[in-house]
């Protein structure tokens, strides 16, 4: 299978290294919108620029869209799904409805296939959400974030007066993790689920107490949260905090029995090193589903929810039932 | 949808309490191969001898068979997979490929479509060894089973002279799983795995010295493990072990990165107080999928691997991408 990136960002950069670790696929070319002369990939793949993919067309089985939720996903996955057989990260839960709508109608009219929203979240803690719902129908869920860098919350303390730079945490509380392990279904408020750390650069000469304010009493991002600040040196910011973790729980509990008298606890939990590296591995494999379906014709715009487990995979019904069911 | 039970053990027991917690499913009947009038139901449905089944086809959307591994489902499943729409757990891993082959060419005689192995191992446990092979193609797998009573090894210290009643609790190693979940890929032999927790009722007079020895040189069963065995009485056995806990862990990790600089862990995991009734909800999500793929003239023998997660669940694409993506 030929696949092609498109956006060379956290990503794209991602993608690949995935593609060296799947010998089925094939890594054709990179698409950016910026100057080819200026990008220098990892592994020396050929860059091209964004304007010229369709002279590429007969080079890419699907295209990977590696760009940004907020403003870069919304334009180009419907744009680029009349043309291609594509997959992207979208990450706007409330817009997904959305997003599904107007790539389902560009990939129908173009005769391809789209998968939208598959990353880990969405993406494999959706499928957990699922497989865990149709089987407790009567249970909680909970879902937990990290211990694991937010680019949202970070980016939104650099905009505070006097900070360089700054990093932060969202980390899972382990009394709540506990406590939804054990099949209580509490009632858990924001504050009790998550605290966030933050690792803060500050200009010389500016007013660390002011920042530390400014930072915990935010609305939205932290004034719900116990938020710890500490002041760390640009050299700590590199040496310490260069790394994208993340991670998570989706957990859910419910009864069973005729009376409800036994409970059961489903969890699914992600440990990463590179939220990035991981992302881009995931979208590989759901680019292999999605060129078996655009092959047998089944165009239109799929999630997670609609792909076959099987099909992720590089082995045949009989070795995937043979080794690993 | 209209599901029957064919087979009323502990997981056709199961079946039926999961069935009232389906607002969408209608359980038509319970078929037994023991005579009807000594069968008393949970909740006073009807019990019909196996024999009469295929009067009440137009009553059976998806029947779920609800046989042990051993002898049962190999003969049963391909049998009725000829005339209904069908659901089973067969988890003798190893025969898998040979069951799937007779039911597979049973339901495509038929018109009809079938799901072998659909507990939680093989099933669940299957599915989280399948998506975290596509996703880290060079990661190394693990499965953790308990702690739960292992009914093959509680039934072998059974058959011991002087042994009452036994029960075996599979117990997964918290240092090996902690090796595991860090990432390391350690080489772990049986004993560093699992211990095994051993409840022996004596009778009168037996020599218990001689019955710890049995288990604990007994091959295959225990001779690998770390085994200890505890004296109770009857009635601890009543009050203490009359449960069927079951659960488990499936962990992969592996490596991204240009140079696998990366790692990445994959957990999923069950903690269940009934292992039968928690299998039993899985069944009936499962007929959920089988009954949409009978409705599309999608015949024969499916796994898990082939049911697209959407089709487990009672709500619609647009609900399932709306509120659990």
């Amino acid at each position: 299978m030929k696949i092609a990136i498109y956006g060379y960002g956290n990503i794209g950069r991602g993608v690949e290294c995935a593609a060296r670790q799947n010998p089925d696929m094939t890594l054709t070319g990179v698409y950016t919108r910026r100057d080819p002369a200026q990008v220098q990939t990892k592994t020396g793949v050929t860059v091209y620029p964004a304007s010229e993919i369709l002279k590429h067309k007969d080079e890419i089985d699907v295209l990977l869209i590696c760009g940004g939720s907020a403003t870069d996903l919304p334009e180009l996955t419907p744009m680029l799904a009349r043309d291609f057989n594509v997959v992207d990260s979208f990450d706007t839960h409330a817009r997904i409805p959305e997003h599904f709508a107007s790539v389902d109608a560009a990939a129908r009219a173009g005769g391809h296939t789209a998968l939208i929203s598959g990353g880990w979240d969405p993406g494999l803690f959706s499928l957990a959400r699922l497989y865990s719902n149709a089987i407790l129908p009567q249970g909680s869920d909970y879902t937990f974030w990290g211990r694991g860098v937010s680019q949202g919350h970070s980016d939104a303390i650099r905009r505070i007066p006097g900070v360089l730079d700054a990093r932060q945490y969202t980390v899972p509380i382990p009394e709540a993790l506990e406590a939804v392990r054990s099949g209580a279904s509490p009632v858990l408020t924001t504050r009790q689920k998550h605290r966030r750390e933050c690792y803060v650069v500050a200009a010389q000469g500016a007013d660390k107490a002011e920042i530390e304010k400014a930072i915990k009493t935010m609305p939205n991002y932290f004034d719900e949260y116990d938020t710890t600040v500490t002041f760390i040196t640009m050299e700590e910011m590199k040496r310490d905090h260069s790394e994208l973790p993340h991670g998570g729980f989706v957990i859910r509990s419910g009864p069973s029995g005729l009376e409800g008298e036994h409970r059961h606890t489903i969890e699914f939990r992600l440990t990463l090193d590179s939220n990035p590296e991981f992302t881009a591995l995931t979208l590989v494999a759901l680019a292999r589903a999605v060129g078996k379906h655009a092959a047998r014709g089944d165009w239109g715009c799929k999630t997670v929810f609609d792909l076959a487990p099987a099909e992720l995979s590089p082995l045949s019904g009989e070795e995937l039932r043979a080794h690993l069911l």
